[in-house]
């Protein structure tokens, strides 16, 4: 195929993590070393700074800055949840795009986010290629959610799941040291599916971790968590319960939903970690706690995976290569392998753009025991390669040192 | 002072924090190297353990766990919340102990924790002298509330100062992400002294933290927090927020107490931060959320402060070097010192233990801005060295290998 010659442009969206940010550095320092990219721009805000032709020169970057992404959590452009409506319905932003890639000769679009960013990239690809504008269009994973479809992990997962797996052996420290009885409630993050959730379950491994775990793939039953927690509570005098945020009833109704009403009658979401510390407190009548680590499990880059960064850092780079080399419509994903010694390695593919949007992948079922209240084995073995190494941001003052990017319009 | 032969018991008390372990490192290490120290116990439970004859023989430990204390958090011999009555009321207790240290011949008495754990220490002491029984009675502090008097810090407080400053950056990075508006609020550990929540004052020297900081020693106003919030908010869209979980009104109602009842008509002890972001949703809109630190700040081990683990192991070596000394009835403290150079240094001295016992060191009025709304550049000061230096724990699979012991009783 042919080099395609004109300026590229990368945006983050959706939720952070704590390598998004290394991914960005894998397409920058890429593509600045790609003789048919003329331009290098981060836009802010991902499909917004498209739109209002905010974005930046990354040439203009300190390249020591850009390095210093590998190990900045969040979106040092800016994120955005900005959902593209279909072409035929309303085409006002397609047209705008479309002004805007033709005005800086934008021929190459790079876009790091979930399965509702890759519904974005395929949108936009499908959208150029019938007005005829030359474009390779190439997605770049992150998910601390894990859930994306066509790949063997996602790249943002591995971070989060050692950090949660960590702070979770600490909690297992704090919440056992007193001779009285306790039930401590950890709430993960996960919607609809429960992988980092699961992720307590390499804490319970190393023999610090939970006794139950709960993951949005089967039905919650009221029931059956106090019976458990009863059950544990009764042996032992204390239980650690980790429970995914979007634990849902059979009917539906989220267990955050505690029936709880403020003054006004709004309904209050207590969170589903005080929710199930409450009800245990009720029944049992011991010391609860609800932990929630709410934000700090996507943004801990103090306690990051190198295996997690380096690859997100490997999928950026290999977005621009395939692109170069003429590819479009594509999402880079992994592929685990393993080399002659046995150990893993992660190999880079290609999934069709159209294959990856708005798809879920859920953790397996056989992965859940049979009870539906922990996690199999087999999980810890898929898990452990990529929690392996780690990363640590530089340190200055005894705080880290994250990139600051100069942002020149 | 004569040579005081017999063995030494040394228990852990009070709310854990990531460096108790290298205090007791500190004890056993130097203990068990002590001629006239005959055996090294370490009580389970602290004060229980010692009534209850359940202790162990320190000298049957693998010294590499003992070495690996030093990097684990939480309480290995277990905590314990219990309050000696005074022996003038009820000397059943004091009796009991005075058995125990004849049968076993404990002369050493060392006993890690905050201001009430000295009070044990204390009353333990008085006792004994009375009795004839002599013994050397030493604490050795911790605290990650900072609060102990007569001490420039506390073991316990620069690793969860660490953590919190460290955590608070991350957040930053996440929380202003989107390009919509967003109030986090942080809610840090602290009833009655704001010197952890304080530390998020860290972050923002580093350009990374949050935007207001309410701290216990000054009355909390939702007025105030309300015009201060909304007017951080009007001007850059964002604003975080750093409270302490003790706010209280000027009528000493808890802030946390938000109001809220349940089915039951039972008051739902919301936290600080779910009651104060829902307050600036009411107020201005905006999306928030509310972030607690809970149980993770003071058992991170993995994000500790090296001067922080080694100053804690200084304390409890300190202790035995001085009750083998001949000195009894204090506790180990800290003086700040400069080197020739200028740099921080840490000397141990000794704090009566009546004089540390029940009192409680409040965060200098002249650290909080007029506002009250702020902590000055004089903490960032005094805080900055004590959360110098990494500490990790060894890491094995990719997580943190912490101590086992034997516990050989």
């Amino acid at each position: 195929m042919s080099k395609l010659i004109g300026a590229a442009i990368f945006g983050q969206s959706g939720g952070p993590s704590s390598v998004i940010n290394s991914s960005a550095a894998g397409v920058f320092q890429t593509a600045l070393k790609e003789e048919c990219i003329t331009k290098v721009y981060g836009a802010a805000h991902g499909i917004r700074g498209m739109l209002d032709e905010e974005f930046y020169d990354m040439s203009k970057e300190d390249p020591y800055e850009i390095e210093l992404l590998k190990t900045t959590p969040s979106s040092a452009l800016g994120s955005v949840r900005y959902k593209l409506k279909d072409a035929d319905v309303d085409d006002t932003d397609y047209k705008r795009l479309l002004e805007v890639f033709k005005k800086y000769n934008i021929r190459y679009f790079f876009y790091n986010g979930g399965n509702d960013s890759m519904d974005t990239c395929n949108k936009i690809s499908k959208y150029m290629q019938k007005s005829g504008y030359e474009m390779r269009v190439m997605g770049v994973p992150k998910t601390i959610d894990n859930d994306l479809y066509g790949t063997d992990h996602c790249p943002g997962y591995g971070s989060a799941a050692k950090y949660v797996a960590t702070s979770t052996m600490e909690v297992y420290q704090d919440a056992r040291v007193y001779d009285t009885g306790m039930v401590a409630v950890l709430e993960v993050m996960g919607r609809h599916a429960g992988w980092l959730t699961a992720s307590t379950a390499l804490a319970a491994y190393k023999g610090m971790g939970p006794d139950l775990i709960y993951v949005p793939e089967l039905p919650f039953s009221m029931e059956q968590y106090l019976a458990d927690v009863k059950r544990v509570y009764e042996k032992q005098g204390k239980c650690i319960v980790a429970v995914s945020e979007g634990a849902q009833y059979a009917d539906g109704r989220f267990v955050a939903d505690s029936g709880v009403r403020d003054a006004f009658g709004h309904a209050q979401l207590g969170g589903v970690a005080t929710t199930l510390a409450n009800a245990a407190k009720e029944a049992i009548g011991c010391k609860v706690r609800g932990i929630e680590f709410s934000l700090l499990q996507r943004c801990a880059a103090h306690c990051g995976s190198l295996t997690d960064v380096n690859e997100a850092h490997m999928a950026g780079e290999q977005a621009v290569k395939k692109a170069v080399e003429g590819f479009t419509d594509y999402c880079i994903g992994f592929e685990r392998a393993t080399d002659e010694a046995g150990n893993y390695r992660c190999l880079p593919k290609m999934i069709p753009l159209s294959d990856i949007a708005n798809t879920e992948k859920k953790l397996p079922r056989e992965w859940i025991n049979a009870e539906g209240n922990f996690i199999t084995e087999d999980y810890v073995k898929y898990a452990l390669p990529l929690i392996q190494g780690e990363s640590h941001p530089p340190v200055e003052d005894g705080l880290p040192r994250f990139a600051h990017l100069a942002k020149i319009k």
